[in-house]
């Protein structure tokens, strides 16, 4: 028998499929190719994920630490993190790592498909010149494509296969290669013209939503000045039938999409020499909304504490707290706001939720991180409570006993994870900041909003 | 019998309903409500206009000039415009000389319903207190409601009875009131807990879109400066089943609401010490957006204008004509860019639609007129060509004819209004700037894009 061509081992559903980085796309995916009758090799360097990974048994699917499996796969998919620097450029070194090590093994024709979320002209510019660099042999050729990941974490109503697919290619060979491959796996493909239209596509889809959470974010300060509840406001204009898309209010948003991909554009803009001032201005209002939550928070404390008798009502509240700071640590267990006095000088104040999205354990740039530390940094001893998240950095998660809970002097909801009691919670009359206006307005007392 | 109580009245279609203002608002609304039974008066200050309805002998629509008549009305609607000063702060005279004229006329219950777009607080501060001043009777009470318009003018997929209407009312009676009513008149009613609620949905509405096509004019700066075609890229994206709603890039957004409300926000906003930068910035981009139209517009004209032989290659364009701007008129008639010589000191430039959308005739705040200005600045001769617009201030429609084509330096479509032979338009050779994208990409030579 003839061998066959890349294409054939495609359509005959022979191609061994690798995906490199099992995290929640790559992991998603190598599901999704497996089910649909694909060999598929899971690559990561995480040991115990690839353990529990095997141990799930599933049919066509094996995870593995070891890349020199990377030499038997015909099509390699590129599912690395690209997040940015702390100086917000984007860092690239996991998708090089890989296009390194697919280059390493590489000893036949292979397609490679870059899923990750890079900036425009990212695949013909770095990661095409990255497979050729030093390559002689054309036989042993590589096509490249692009097809940026569009997964919703815990979107149950669309399924990864039922999202269009967005595919391009380096050149001609390399789409109709992406294109026959994932006509295969997804029930929709969309072709476009280039890699850079595809980059762009994603980078478009992530900055609407940044922008978009950002105006909300933005407006409800002004709500709240003129005693105007927006989550009414915005229910009300989403009844309008065109023109307008619901988002809503929260804590600022993480994950390592929509808090990070504009960071790309807006560094190849400035690059370029052009000022893309409305998505810097996004960033910043998304950066500083945990800021804007402690603000909050510190109001709702200050409001809900008694002044003792003996304090001449006329000192102001504020001055007498900043004064009381400085005297030493928290005075046992206090009953809401009842029990508090000059003695202390810390509050307590319970994060529920970590990651940064409800029902997921995901904590990348959770805006509940930034609160945790600016609260601290306001002399809050900081408890959090998470039951996807059991422990990060240096905290664990406290338990949602009623012990936890009485303690506190402000309970702060980051992610409604959906698995918590919040009647009990909200029952025990601590005050509340909702930020995810999980409670209904009106209902209880002790639930303030952003 | 006994008297009618006005909500009788209105449960019997036996209310007299007065509209005031006949423009595209009132006017829509006046037919809506005569279809259903209930008897209309449309007040309007232009009789040409009322003489215009007249004729239309529509059933229970009478148009008139006679303000006394809305003595006789129980319901009197506002449809009265609400511009913005040139300093870009609300114009309200409009809106308040409509409520003088029916607390003149006032003498007996009626229920004043506002559908002018307001800023959050309007209603209450200024519509209430401007019914009420000197009020004694009690009998002769008002109720005031505020019931945003949402109509999109050209929509043929919503017309205006199935776009969902916002209901406030200053009391719980004045909304009940127009709850009554407006039930029997739109098919679906949604009541918000307060007037500001319901001035605030509009404004929100209208600051969605602005924000949004500002976003999209900001980032196609980005993507020409990487030869990616920004409505591939839209069109990409829109694929997405959730998270994202396409808008497109354009000259500017013109009419009466979008370019304004946003500004009465702004404005409240600023008075609250509140700074809305994104808002802010979304109005600056979009103010600057025939700017970047006469930017690209002067671009093509350059690029296709012959160098004479005489003049050394090594000189600058540009600079040769700085030069010979100041040197003269239009030398008769050209032929596209073959006839172009240094006697040449203007450009012809014709503009197609001066409306600020298609299909239709209204052009407040239109970024075709503001182009036009800027273009004239230019040193250029600008035409236009409207079917639904034969005449704004000095300028007159010119005809479409191969006279009229064939002298242009350059065509600028605006408004992509549907009545035009755009091919026959495009096939004379003339560069064509092409603001809306009517012509698909890659068939013409000569039409450019923003």
């Amino acid at each position: 028998m003839e061998k066959q061509s890349l294409q054939e081992k495609i359509i005959n559903k022979q191609a061994q499929i690798g995906i490199i980085g099992m995290g929640y796309v790559g992991y998603a995916l190598a599901h999704l190719i497996a089910k649909k009758e694909f060999s598929v090799l899971g690559f990561d360097i995480n040991k115990a994920k690839v353990t529990r990974i095997n141990k799930e048994n599933k049919k066509n699917l094996h995870a593995t630490t070891n890349n020199t499996l990377l030499a038997k796969c015909d099509i390699c998919i590129v599912c690395v993190q690209t997040p940015v620097h702390k100086n917000r450029t984007p860092d690239l070194s996991f998708v090089k790592e890989a296009l390194y090590t697919i280059k390493k093994y590489h000893n036949k024709e292979q397609l490679v498909i870059i899923e990750s979320t890079i900036a425009p002209g990212t695949t013909s510019t770095i990661a095409l010149p990255t497979l050729l660099q030093g390559k002689k042999k054309v036989k042993n050729r590589f096509f490249l494509a692009f097809s940026p990941e569009r997964i919703d974490p815990g979107n149950k109503q669309f399924s990864i296969d039922k999202i269009p697919k967005i595919v391009a290619g380096v050149n001609n060979e390399s789409l109709i290669l992406i294109q026959e491959f994932y006509n295969q796996i997804f029930q929709k493909i969309v072709p476009v013209s280039s890699v850079e239209a595809a980059e762009m596509t994603k980078i478009l889809e992530n900055t609407f939503r940044l922008v978009n959470i950002s105006l909300i974010n933005e407006l409800t300060t002004y709500t709240n000045s003129i005693h105007v509840d927006m989550w009414e406001v915005i229910n009300a204009a989403a009844t309008k039938p065109f023109g307008f898309l619901a988002h809503y209010p929260g804590p600022g948003i993480g994950g390592h999409c929509i808090p990070v991909d504009p960071y790309y554009l807006l560094n190849d803009a400035q690059k370029r020499g052009i000022n893309l001032s409305l998505v810097q201005q996004a960033g910043n209002i998304n950066e500083q909304q945990p800021t804007k939550v402690v603000t909050r928070a510190m109001e709702i404390i200050r409001q809900h504490e008694t002044i003792p008798q003996h304090i001449p009502a006329s000192l102001p509240t504020q001055q007498l707290f900043l004064e009381s700071n400085s005297l030493g640590l928290l005075s046992g267990t206090k009953g809401g706001s009842q029990n508090i006095s000059l003695d202390k000088t810390r509050y307590n104040v319970l994060l529920i939720g970590i990651a940064y999205k409800k029902n997921i354990r995901d904590i990348r740039e959770s805006p509940a991180i930034k609160i945790l530390k600016l609260l601290e940094k306001k002399e809050c001893q900081v408890f959090y409570h998470d039951p996807y998240v059991k422990k990060f950095q240096t905290y664990f998660s406290s338990p949602l006993t009623e012990n936890t809970i009485q303690k506190q002097d402000l309970v702060v909801i980051v992610s409604n994870h959906a698995i918590i009691n919040y009647e009990k919670l909200a029952n025990y009359g601590i005050p509340i900041l909702d930020t995810t206006h999980l409670y209904p307005k009106g209902v209880y007392q002790n639930v303030y909003y952003l």
